[in-house]
C-alpha cells in the first residue's frame, strides 16, 4: 500500500484516452479562434485537462501533444497525469525557452483562462510573452466542462453516493436542542468517513462553499452573498452563510442542503427532515417543489433551452401562488431553478432565462426551493445527468419529507 | 433569539472605531500614491473594512467617508456593517453615478486589488471607469492587515481555542485501524460544535486548504502542489493534500496539523500524537522541532527582520544534520518557517530570506517540520503574536509528543 506513498492506492487516475479526447476538443475551439495555443493553470481546468493540480502551466498547442510544464513535484505529476510529456519547470522564466525548445517558436496568440486568472498573474506571463496577444479561453473550457463523459458521469455517481450515503443516517445523527453547527459536524464526519474531499471548488469571484446550506427553523430565510436561493445566517458575518448556534426544535424545517466531492467531481442534494411535524405551509411549498421538478423531469432533454425549463418551474411557482418565495425571497431571491455540476459547482447549463440547450452528457443539479419567511425553507435538488431522451437522475434517496420522532 | 434571523445573534460585528481606524489607514496609503479612490470587493478584504462580505462595492475616498454599495441583500450588509453609509445599488452600472452624486465626480486614479481580481472583472471596472487609471492596492492592504488590533487578535485568540480544544478531545477520538479520513471527520466535527466556521480564505492563486492537513505515517512525506512544508497524497489526485484512506497504525506519527477559523480569523497548529511509540529518528527530528521554535522565540521581537528568524531556524536545522528534511524534503520544500494568518491563511510576515522587519500586533504561525522520507514527518506550530518586548503563543496546549495506548 505504501509503495506509491505520492498518491492514494484507491485513487482512479484520469485514462488518458479522456484527457486526449479533452485536449482535442480544446484545440478545436483554439483552431476556430486563431489562436496558436493555450495556458492552463487554474486548478480545476488542470485537473481536467492533465490529471493533476501539481504547479504547472499545461501548454495546449492548436495541433500536437500538450506538454506539461511543472513547478512543483514533477514525480507526483508524472505519477497522475496520463500525459505523455510532463517536464519539469526549473523557474517561471524559463517557460518561454521550454516552449521554443519543444515547439520550435513562441505562440503569436494565446489563449488564457482570464475570467479566473487574476490581474497580476496575467501581467506576469503578459511580460513572460511580450510579443503575443492574449484572448480569454475561460469561457469555452466551461462550455466544453459543462457536457461530462461516461467516466465523469460514474465520477459524479460516486459523489451522489456519498449524498444519498449520509442522508441515511440523518435520523441517528439530529437530535431535539442540538445546535446547527453541532448537528452539521456529525453529518459531515460520516461523510468524511465516506470519501468526501472537502474543498468544493467554485469558479465564480467571491463564491464560496462549506459542504452546503444546513439549514433550520426561520434562519433558514436568511438571504446572503451567494448566488444561491438559500443562505443561512452562518456562525458569524465573516461567514454569512450556513449554519449557525441556533437550536433545532421540533417543527423546525430542517434543509439539509448537502454538496458531496469525490475525486474531484460534486453532487449537489437537497432533503427535507422534521423532527415532529412540518408546518402545513411549508408542506404545501415542499409539494410544489416536488411537481416542480415532475415539471422539469417531463420537459428537459437534448435541444431543450435552459429558459423553456426555466420559464416552466417559474409558471409552476407562480399558479400555486408561491411566486413570491421561489427560489429565495425578496432581495435574496435568484432567477435560476439549476445549475451545472462537475469539477466545479457553478457549472453550465444554469436553468435560468438563457438560449443555452441542453445537451446528452451535461449534469446539473435541479433544485426548487422555497423560502417563507418567518417560517423558513424547503425545497428538493437532485443531481441529474441529460440522457439522449430527457434526464436521469445521479443522486436516488427518497424524496418525502422525513419526520422524526423528536 | 429570532428577532433578527440575518444576523447569527452571538456574533461580534466588527466595531466602528475598528473599522474607522482600518479605513484612515487604508486612505494613507491612497494619499501617499496620489490615489484619489480604492474600490474594494475581495471578501476578506470587503469583511476587513466593512464587516460584510454581502456582494458590495466598497467605495474609499482618499479623503472622507466611505460608502458601502451593496448590490445583493443591503439590508443584511446595515445590519453587519458599522459603516454609516450603505446604500443599495440597483446595478453594477450605477455605480459611477451614485459614486458621482455622493462625492460630487469620478476617481482619475483607482485602486484596486490587482493581486485578487480575475483579469474579466478588472476589465468590467475598467469599462465602467473609462477614464481612470489603475493601480494595485492589493500588496499594501496585505502589509495593512498584517498588523492586527488587540480586537483582532481577540479574535484569533478564539481561533486558537478551537484548535486547544480539539487537541485536548484527540485521544478519545483516535484508534488504531482506521482511515487517515473517518479520524480527520471525527476531528472536525467536535471542531464544528465548538464553532469552526469552515471556510479557510487564502489569498494566493490555486491556493486551498480544508482544516488543515492531518497526515500519518510516511504518507506524510508526500509533497504536494501547496506552498506548504507537508501535503499529503489526499483522497485522490483532485485535491490532492491532506488525509488519505490509509489506515493509522501502531507506531505510525500522527501529524495533526489543524488550521481553526472563527468569526473569519485564522489559527494555524500543529501536535504531534502516536499509537505506542514514534521511532527514535523522529523523536529526534522533533525535538529539534521544539528547539527551533525556542530559537526563535528568543530572538523574535519587533524590528528582528524575518529573514534573521529563517536563517536562525535553517542553521539550527543544518547543525543538527537535519537541513535536508527541514520544512519538506526534495522538490517539495519550501523556504520558509512561518507565514501570517489573519482573515487569510497566507498572509505577511512571511518568516523567509526577506528585509521585512516584524512589528508588534503582527500574528505568524511558526512551524518548524521535518519530512523524513520512508517514515514520514514531524513538526510543531503555534500562532504568535508579535508583543512589545517579544512574541507569545495563542495556540497553547502542551507541546510532548501524545503517546496513546493502541
Amino acid at each position: 500500500m505504501d509503495a506509491s506513498p505520492l498518491v492514494e492506492p484507491s485513487a482512479r487516475l484520469t485514462p488518458r484516452d479522456e484527457a486526449e479526447r479533452r485536449l482535442a476538443r480544446l484545440q478545436e475551439t483554439l483552431a476556430a479562434r486563431e489562436l496558436d495555443a493555450a495556458v492552463i493553470v487554474q486548478n480545476a481546468d488542470l485537473y481536467y485537462f492533465s490529471g493533476t493540480v501539481q504547479q504547472s502551466f499545461l501548454y495546449v498547442p492548436a495541433d500536437g501533444p500538450a506538454t506539461l510544464f511543472v513547478r512543483k513535484v514533477v514525480e507526483r505529476a508524472r505519477l497522475e497525469s496520463p500525459l505523455a510529456d510532463v517536464v519539469a519547470l526549473p523557474g517561471v522564466r524559463a517557460l518561454p525557452g521550454l516552449i521554443v525548445e519543444r515547439y520550435g517558436r513562441l505562440p503569436a496568440r494565446m489563449g488564457l483562462e482570464l475570467d479566473v486568472l487574476p490581474v497580476t498573474q496575467f501581467r506576469r506571463l503578459e511580460a513572460l510573452f511580450p510579443r503575443a496577444s492574449f484572448d480569454d479561453v475561460g469561457p469555452a473550457i466551461v462550455r466544453q466542462r459543462a457536457v461530462k463523459s461516461p467516466w465523469e458521469i460514474d465520477r459524479i455517481r460516486a459523489a451522489a453516493a456519498i449524498a444519498d450515503g449520509v442522508y441515511a443516517l440523518v435520523p441517528a445523527l439530529l437530535e431535539e436542542g442540538m445546535t446547527e453547527a453541532e448537528f452539521a459536524g456529525r453529518v459531515e464526519a460520516q461523510a468524511r468517513r465516506l470519501g468526501h474531499e472537502g474543498v468544493i471548488r467554485m469558479r465564480g469571484f467571491n463564491q464560496e462553499m462549506f459542504y452546503g446550506q444546513l439549514l433550520t427553523g426561520a434562519g433558514g430565510a436568511a438571504a446572503t452573498f451567494l448566488d444561491t436561493p438559500l443562505g443561512g445566517t452562518g456562525l458569524s458575518p465573516a461567514v454569512a452563510q450556513g449554519v449557525s448556534f441556533r437550536l433545532i426544535r421540533r417543527g423546525d424545517p430542517v434543509v439539509f442542503d448537502f454538496v458531496a466531492v469525490r475525486e474531484g467531481y460534486i453532487a449537489d442534494f437537497t432533503r427535507m427532515f422534521v423532527l415532529g411535524k412540518l408546518p402545513e405551509a411549508l408542506v404545501r411549498a415542499y409539494d410544489q417543489a416536488l411537481r416542480i421538478q415532475d415539471v422539469v423531469k417531463g420537459l428537459a432533454r437534448p435541444g431543450v433551452t435552459c429558459e423553456a425549463v426555466w420559464s416552466a418551474a417559474l409558471a409552476a411557482a407562480e399558479s400555486a401562488g408561491l411566486g413570491a418565495g421561489f427560489m429565495g425571497h425578496g432581495p435574496g431571491r435568484v432567477r435560476f431553478v439549476g445549475h451545472g455540476v462537475g469539477l466545479e459547482l457553478d457549472e453550465l447549463p444554469v436553468l435560468t432565462s438563457s438560449d443555452d440547450e441542453l445537451v446528452e452528457g451535461m449534469v446539473f443539479a435541479l433544485e426548487p426551493k422555497f423560502v417563507l419567511p418567518g417560517l423558513g425553507a424547503v425545497g428538493i435538488e437532485n443531481t441529474f445527468r441529460v440522457t439522449a431522451g430527457g434526464i436521469a437522475a445521479l443522486t436516488t434517496a427518497p424524496e418525502h419529507v422525513v419526520e422524526l420522532t423528536p
